[in-house]
């Protein structure tokens, strides 16, 4: 029975700025990044966020960004190493806090934003900061993105002893190569949702998707990418959560599968 | 012999802006409140005070504050009980972060600046906070101000199981109730460095000091707070050093003696 | 002809985060607190904003607020004279920036949040930031709540050559003594949108509203204040600009009544 | 006789933290760029600054960064053309209502750090984003550096009408091709203070300085840059302002040579 993760940013509200529907998303979800506060998030949307999760059995991972609020952490920023290394270090410490005042363990980090589009151009930089996370928070699995480049990345991150899931994106067109087709080209985000689920489907079943030319791309995939920012992405949410359990797709967390 | 420890605010740096010296101040201390993001350091700060705390074998608490930046943290905020928890919990986490990094544990929470001073008066808050900071953190040590009212403070800490160490001023004048002389009067902070050092080896040796008016206060006292942020300060911690090391006092951390 | 003037916090959006349906609302006020970077709103926001509010003819004022994104404004926090009036210079000169691009006057200042209650029990400190927003933005209206007490401030005022203009909350109970009756108080908020148009009638035509206990108190008003944070508030809004035309209440902004 | 203008960064202290000692650097220099409360300062800092500026008879610039205080805004930051436009209205703005508080025009904008460095390269975007400025704040002059390549911009900004004054460095040594050579390269900062005068006279009397290989490079040079923020800077500060006086050279601010 194949068997496949969903994870959803989640906790982006920041103050008395509401971002997300974490609540319902929770429901039908597995895995969620949780903002630490640089590019979103508080103390106390942390808390709760955190919160939720435990409360709908959903593991949480940190999703630290760029100490960019104001841009989202969306922009690049030329930060070096250390800067890197620590930036993560703080935020995921600081996550930690509120998953320990709900007794939950942290499953995954995932980048966030520019930080994370940066970096997988970025492998050897990636795996030095994996390798600090992993010094400090133990044995947690890092998510990237999946793609015709992604195989080197895996073997080098094994070789390290560092776990690595994949994920891949229901809602985006992916071009001939395996890569994200880029969102300023027509076609690259796809809206309907019973596409999006249909599109989830073949990547949790098939292991695979076709490319915008119609190239059938094999996938090594681990987690789906979804988002809950919006109505319509919710109710993308649902049917893909849908149309998995009706098609025999066994749902569960990242660290039951990796 | 009496025992005591030296306690002293560090990592205030933030960015380009330096606060401190630490490097100096860490060889004549031995606990550091070390400021966690909110009024004051940044994640490069964090690690760097670590380090320099581990070469130096001086123990660190977590120094955290109101989130004002611009204000140092000297300002009253009318923040409620949950965001002084949430708050407390996401800077003590993003620190433990770098302790694990060195390898270190996290001895005591200290509260900065205007936070600290509006505790004084909110004995229940307080215990609630703290409660919050051990379940999640562990048996860490909470470091307040030593004063006539302290002792209610104390019991009630005990019989919640939560362990308190008291600090004394060597430069502060205090008044005849066992409290500190307002800064806004004449006297309220002494300057010569001989003078503080006799008044420090006062409050370790006698466990207590003229006040005045020239009466004694005896004082329950574990650490001595000093600074680090001024060529003054700085020479002042020295000679306390010197001073107390002389006399054979005992100069150890709070985890040695609490 | 009665006379009135609505007016609408506005451009409190920030980054990615949203607040406020400012397009919709802008149709149904006269003058538009624009928030200016420090509780709320951004640049991009601002300069939005005093577009919007340009094509749609209203005027525009200063939101300043407290240094306090986090919080939104809304906490208070123990800031000194020094820093309130060059706090509120900053804040007013960089929304001058985006007037002058639009070639349009500042017409008013209204302060924000924690820091608008703050200063309604602090008249002198009041008076002397406005007499320094006056020297360097000149003429201004300064908005403040017309309560029982603000004969005097308004009295103080004249005197120095300030311009006051007087706000009442239709959606706000009244106490007999003409405060606003306390927030965490039954009945202090009405939601009915019916019954808020119709206290909006009283104030703007009679001049004045019953009190929760039935007492008429007569009102020195020249603006209704609105919200457009949510749908019910803009339905208020709505409806309030409805019934006052209907009823043959002229509504103008700030600058043709003051 | 020829003429120069001296501008140095200042107002970069930000709350408790300070750099740079502007009181002294004042005496020795005839136009300041106020940093604005992005990359540093903040509105105490900036009301401070230009009250010395205006006391010591120097006329005052706006230096907006980026958005990027953790950063002091030398890091690069990917931000959009209606971003960077709006960031500069901002700040420009907010220094404005210091400068009409004290009753002194705005003389000039300088980008800071990684600004001013990326904005090198983006001609078309330079000119784009001063034309605002000036439709915002009148004729103000845009500082930037003298190169090789600057004939081209300073004859677009010519036609377009928009000032532009060049800058050279006398601590930094030049390549052959009239660029400062990186300074990641040995010798690119010049430390001794009598040769950074010597340089000072050279760019200012010869209108050129000799490159690291010997060539004369000519300059179109208005202003020579110094720095405040340390001891060896302010020295050297010093000592070009006695030689240019003793050599008999025009130390005036920019708005008196362009």
């Amino acid at each position: 029975m194949p068997v496949i993760d969903i994870n959803c940013d989640m906790g982006e509200s920041f103050g008395s700025y509401r971002i997300g529907a974490d609540e319902t998303v929770t429901k039908y979800i597995t895995s969620a990044n949780v903002a630490c506060g640089f590019h979103a998030s508080d103390p106390m949307v942390m808390e709760q966020t955190v919160r939720i999760c435990r409360e709908n059995g959903v593991k949480v991972g940190a999703h630290p960004g760029y100490p960019d609020l104001l841009g989202f952490g969306r922009r690049f920023m030329d930060i070096n190493k250390a800067e890197l290394v620590n930036y993560v270090i703080y935020q995921v410490g600081a996550l930690s806090g509120f998953l320990k005042l709900f007794d939950m363990p942290l499953q995954h980090v995932k980048l966030h934003g520019a930080l994370y589009n940066h970096m997988l151009s970025q492998e050897n930089l990636f795996l030095e900061m994996a390798l600090e996370v992993v010094k400090v928070f133990g044995q947690v699995i890092f998510l990237t993105l999946g793609t015709s480049k992604t195989a080197m990345l895996k073997n080098s991150a094994q070789e390290l002893g560092i776990k690595i899931a994949l994920e891949a994106f229901p809602d985006r067109a992916y071009t001939d190569d395996g890569e994200l087709l880029g969102r300023e080209q027509a076609g690259a985000v796809i809206h309907d949702t019973g596409e999006i689920a249909k599109r989830a489907l073949s990547m949790a079943q098939e292991r695979g998707i076709k490319s915008v030319n119609g190239r059938w791309i094999p996938m090594d995939v681990h987690t789906l990418c979804v988002h809950g920012d919006n109505m319509e992405s919710i109710a993308a949410v649902m049917r893909i959560h849908k149309l998995l359990e009706e098609q025999g797709i066994s749902i569960k967390p990242l660290s039951q599968i990796i």
